[in-house]
């Protein structure tokens, strides 16, 4: 523990620390009485019954039964039942890519509430896709009725520092040095939050996706560029810069890329497919049995695997969860993958396919905005 | 925080962590009276006095002026003062290497006491090489009169699970398998923790060596084989198997030793150096100011600089240590690694060199122990 952080000689550090287990509870659970909160978390059953009241004053739980859905019961009075207030509040979460924007609007359980969705250009000028930005927040909004928004989380292409400016993105158009906080401020009301759409990723399919619950593990985004996220000892890692995932340039992966894009042009007589377009092409082959296209993923995955070895050599994490545009391949492309792995690393880590798909950054973007609110609630 | 661990209800928690608050800064002071400590912990003056009281029931610390060394004042007794008793107990920390086996007895505080160092050929038995390590802790301790050791901690090389079983070493005979810390129980009266070599000289350089108080960095280690130690978010990054740290083969590595051997061979006359000899060579040669051994440095510093890019640009560290043999090489061999960061990464690391040298796993083994002895007193 950090032994200069100071620590108060009243309870008041006590409550704060049940306060927050409580509401952690309580978040999992749909009702709890006092009795069964204080077992979960450990506390006297006046304590618990305390941090309740505590809260039903601050409008972070309810009570329910007031409206007699508990029938009395002979002997005594029902105990109090109480949920976690997920309405009182609500975060939006924003993916701001080259080809779209999501929109997200989450009450303070996380759960989705409204999503609104615009297809934009890549060469879409800075000025007008935050105008596409704006837009699609109030919209998401208007189709969540009684949301009160807290807190605005954005995700990005691009390293962004930790003040919210994008200090590098080579992939939009007038994107570097603009800076996202001071630019989407005002769009709701509480404070903008903005971070690396790969990392966000990460943190959507580590706190609740595909790798819930997992310690030490990859995020490997398979987009036109790659990249990488890292999870390490249960906590996203941005670096100290806010840079942290980048894969340098690696030759096998653009020859794995190569040859999906020479599949696709011999078979569909494309004569320049996109990679994305050569992506998906392969994978619809190969999941209807094609030999060809599977022989074309089994080579794409022997690239990929080589970008990740010696990341996972150094790492050592348990698991790698693959994400991005091909993370719709499922089983066709993650079995060869783990396969390569399998044969190349001293420990190989378990290989998973993103269960979040195209909403992993907007649910990290609205995990990100959740978490600052539960930390400065207790702070 | 993670709210399924249990909270008291009681005031205990709030006790241990003031506790372990006081503790951490008593070790940081030469003494302190119960004011002092409320001010530096942020507790009130009668909770500090107690903490204070308490640990000197534990004899954790001592109170000084009992021989009158504080002058009587007119008005009023002087305030007690209090310091950490470094010398209520030790601990032994080990460094079992190819060619060496380095032995320091430490205080509470850290401070070294004894060292004893015995140099043994790589070929040594395992059986040999541990009764090498029996009688070295017994000299050392011996060394040490007075001493009370509560616990031993060892770094070794290879790979080493967290039961202190090495899963896998290459570099020395019979190693592979064995359970160091069965074999070696009963050395201290306490237990016997076990960790990697390269692993424990990085908890050593950035909890108090070169890199103290940085919080994202990499150890590079540089011996006959090169491996890094990866410090992520102030702690060490020990990976899923706690093998975290390998770098694969990597040819520019070799191509670089290489060239260092051929200068060797070529001023030295030595038809087949090791490459410890060689470094020791060509560092000594350059610090003289030979303008060929100084290339061929810049040489060795431009293929470190390529083992190590990859990991800068997904981990976005702030510092990279330089350890191992070739650490004794300074500046000659810093400034050329620090220009090809420089002109290779988008945000380039600082680079120093290791304050600790072949010290720094031994270094780590005595605070891997310290840390046991920490939080075991405070669970």
């Amino acid at each position: 523990m950090d032994h200069k952080r100071p620590l108060s000689g009243d309870p008041s550090l006590l409550r704060r620390l049940n306060t927050a287990a409580a509401l952690g509870v309580l978040r999992e659970h749909e009702e709890l009485t006092a009795p069964e909160l204080a077992t979960l978390i450990g506390v006297s059953r006046p304590t618990a019954h305390d941090v309740l009241l505590q809260l039903l004053g601050q409008d972070r739980v309810v009570e329910l039964g007031s409206e007699s859905e508990v029938p009395r019961t002979g002997a005594g009075r029902p105990a109090r039942r109480f949920r976690f207030h997920a309405e009182a509040g609500h975060v939006v979460g924003v993916d701001i890519g080259a080809h779209k924007v999501l929109v997200h609007v989450a009450d303070l359980r996380g759960r989705t509430v409204a999503v609104h969705r615009v297809t934009v250009t890549p060469a879409l000028t800075a000025a007008r896709r935050l105008r596409v930005v704006r837009d699609a927040v109030a919209a998401c909004l208007a189709a969540a009725p009684g949301a009160r928004p807290l807190a605005l989380g954005i995700g990005t292409t691009g390293i962004v520092d930790p003040s919210g400016c994008v200090t590098l993105s080579t992939a939009l158009p007038g994107w570097s040095g603009l800076d996202l906080t001071r630019e989407l401020d005002g769009c709701v009301p509480g404070p903008v939050l903005v971070g690396n759409d790969i990392q966000l990723a990460t943190l959507a399919e580590f706190s609740g996706g595909a790798a819930a619950g997992v310690r030490d593990g990859i995020y490997l985004y398979v987009g036109n560029r790659p990249g990488i996220g890292l999870w390490l000892r249960g906590q996203l890692h941005r670096g100290h810069h806010a840079a942290a995932g980048e894969l340098l340039p690696f030759k096998p992966w653009a020859d794995a890329y190569q040859r999906l894009m020479d599949w696709s042009a011999g078979h569909q007589g494309a004569e320049a497919p996109t990679r994305d377009s050569a992506v998906r092409a392969v994978v619809t082959a190969a999941d209807a049995g094609d030999g060809g296209a599977r022989y074309a993923l089994r080579a794409f995955a022997e690239g990929l695997a080589g970008c990740l070895l010696t990341h996972v050599a150094a790492l050592d994490p348990e698991l790698v969860v693959l994400g991005g545009g091909v993370s719709r391949a499922g089983g066709v492309l993650r079995e060869p993958l783990a396969e390569h792995l399998d044969a190349n690393c001293r420990r190989p880590p378990e290989v998973r396919t993103s269960t979040l798909g195209e909403e992993s950054t907007v649910t990290g973007a609205v995990r990100m905005a959740l978490e600052y609110l539960e930390q400065t609630a207790h702070a």
